[in-house]
């Protein structure tokens, strides 16, 4: 268990980190912040750098992004969680992130851990897609031993030959993380489903197996999302989806930690 | 929807399918059909006949089984779910079968697919390993196409490279199963898991993700189990597991059905 | 190493199993009987009883198909791979049968495996879609404790994430179950990859990790094939084809056993 | 097809690049780099930079690895292929190296991947252990659209769900890569074995695939390696390999490509 702005992670304490996939403008970003937090959000996430697959796909808003999420940490007061890449970006990314997300291409990128490592920032590190829970657990490693022990393991999916779905959910992992290791784990059910109707469900379940939050993506309007729209959760559903993933969290004894 | 032995299934309706995995001998079914039923369990699984990775592994009581089966249906009134591997075995199973279970191995035996679907015997159809959705769904209509739409699909975990358990629960299958056919669909986290302590955390995982029902192991004593003792649960602790499993499946907007 | 109709197999003796997919017509077999053998092959191969995945797709020309292969064997002189389904139709296979054939989906189909095992006759087993080598193993095990010792192992590609081919062929199986049996080891090229132009190259990798032979599939007019067309190789191409996987078998040790 | 150091690679032109996995000495490197040279190798490996799973592992020489490669080139002329992790040791890996390696666990690691790109380097890039074709060829997109065409794709086996070996060699990615794209493509039989008795035969099935080239880890001493020496082949082996390997590789069209 630790604390992240005066939210705690772990040890009965449930994280929900809501917010866009990627953000796109002042407008969409803290639209986004203002209703997560209404509906019960600890944690406000949002990418300014975006790995993509293809070199041609939109990167992400870059410094201008995280100067928006700065502004939306100051109005909701909500801690941020934003995704870094390179290392060389680690000290602009330090100064708005309260979390720094690693994502599952990046999780045995070796340098990037141990530079996060040595910043001493809280770290979301993210399941490689055909990592093994030894592998996660080694990837992590590279951060403690810098002597940073705020590390939140994430399973976001795996890949399987299962072709109805992008990623194969593996919830087996949340229980099995937390018996090997004291970190707090917690779960993305939007990669995973790729699309919306499966992320309510999902995130449900991963309540139920005993995760210690959920990091879910939502849009005020995901049909205009410029990446992963399809999975999005629309903003004017998300307090009634907060407050069913609450009630699956208590049947596991977890309780929603605000500030 | 559909009933089993007064029993519904579907629509609104959970059943917890609860037994040992293999019946070893007339205390040990009885005991366990009594505790189970008390518990809240809605129907009694047991294996008479094992298929068996080994053909030098104990395979099942066979038609002693089944008599026991018979007679532990006579007593508590609970509907029976038995595995049927050998299509001449069928008349015999069919005797006291209330639902006749194919497993993963044969879930492309298409003789006994076809042969049961002429029995016109409700069906519990597991998924098997590495099939698809849209296999497990082309084989349910080898028994459809012969007039018996009384299929019950099963998850029971698909092989992937993850070695911590013995499979992976994908729970992905649940949601997806319901919107691509009208059939129910449960979840069996005994065999996916390997071991007692996930069963209860992915038990309450897949009646929050929405499943129609769950088939697990229960035994009177698993140190003594003649197969798979480590992933059945033990009867003093079943009537617990199903009250927190029958909170998990109200979130989901599901009922227990008992008779 | 055993014989079977004059060639051996195993041992440094290499079989090119050829033929139709399915058994379509009179014309059609016998003319790729005659050309197969023309061009090298050792054992003809053709389905007449042929598992789907959908109950709607063709079954295979039943007896008819058995009638048709007694004839082309006359011929031809040439042993016949044959699948058998149905432990009910094993007298019936048994009478044209060189080898009977157990499908990837039937490898744990433990009824079949036995029965196979008491007939006494040589049984092509092929591993399932997601069978461990160890499961293959244990399956081979359920023929021959009935005393049946002529197994001939098959790889024949498994299930993977790579949606590019049909399945991924595994060649490490090849010299991996060499090491862990004494039986011989096929692979089948054609199912793996699922298209032509892969066939060629796939059977000169397999003969070159030493595989104990190759099963294949050819037909006059692919364009025109019931099912699996555009994986099976054009009568036309296959003398060359033979000559080519001969050098590669070469490589490895192992000559053509022509009776 | 382009030249490194005078050899060509591709069209027809196939390139065996051998050396030890982790450079560990000078004794170690010369004795080696001398005997596959004379074996018939055309390039030269050895890793000065190691990523490994556990970051207590010998993560290798560093600088001084890259000293003994200088040396190993001036003294037998041979190319020279070392991997690169950190994008800050660019300039540093670029003295010595004439194409630089990508592992695995970087493919998708896109700041390396532009920044040689920028750097003009040929890169030898390695397929991810779950990363489909696709995702390997947007990955070297990533080094293509800097305007830096010299990249080499390296098949070294995918996760599945087979525990027999550490990881299943996928040679079907050969033929279809090449299909899809213009560029040479070699398989890493080593790492995908992680046995040395698999070499062998996985040297020869990709050569007899039609790849344009292997590489593969030699070592004086493997029982001493300071790390993967099981897989590694022995230097008194080396020649007879070398000479099956340009036989099998004769088959699929292809000659050495020796300065």
């Amino acid at each position: 268990m630790f604390e992240i702005g005066g939210r705690r992670i772990g040890g009965g304490n449930f994280a929900l980190i809501a917010g866009p996939c990627t953000v796109e403008s002042r407008e969409q970003l803290l639209e986004t912040a203002r209703a997560v937090k209404d509906g019960g959000a600890t944690m406000l996430r949002g990418g300014a750098y975006k790995p993509r697959t293809s070199p041609y796909a939109f990167q992400g808003l870059g410094q201008e992004g995280l100067r928006l999420l700065a502004e939306a940490k100051a109005e909701t007061g909500m801690p941020i969680v934003t995704e870094l890449m390179d290392v060389r970006d680690i000290e602009a990314v330090a100064e708005v992130a309260d979390v720094v997300q690693v994502g599952a291409r990046n999780m045995q990128n070796y340098t990037l851990l141990s530079e996060i490592g040595r910043s001493g920032l809280p770290v979301l590190l993210k399941r490689g897609l055909a990592a093994t829970l030894e592998e996660l657990l080694m990837a992590a490693e590279y951060v403690l031993k810098e002597g940073n022990e705020q590390v939140i393991l994430c399973e976001r999916g795996i890949r399987t030959f299962e072709t109805a779905y992008r990623f194969t959910l593996d919830l087996m992992a949340v229980p099995t993380l937390q018996r090997l290791s004291h970190l707090p784990v917690v779960v993305d059910p939007s990669h995973a489903a790729g699309r919306r109707d499966l992320v309510g469900p999902l995130s449900l379940a991963a309540a139920a197996v005993g995760a210690d939050g959920i990091i879910v993506e939502v849009h005020p309007n995901p049909e205009e999302a410029i990446c992963d729209g399809p999975q999005q959760l629309r903003l004017e559903d998300f307090a009634e989806y907060a407050s069913l993933v609450e009630r699956a969290a208590q049947i596991a004894g977890k309780a929603f930690s605000n500030a």
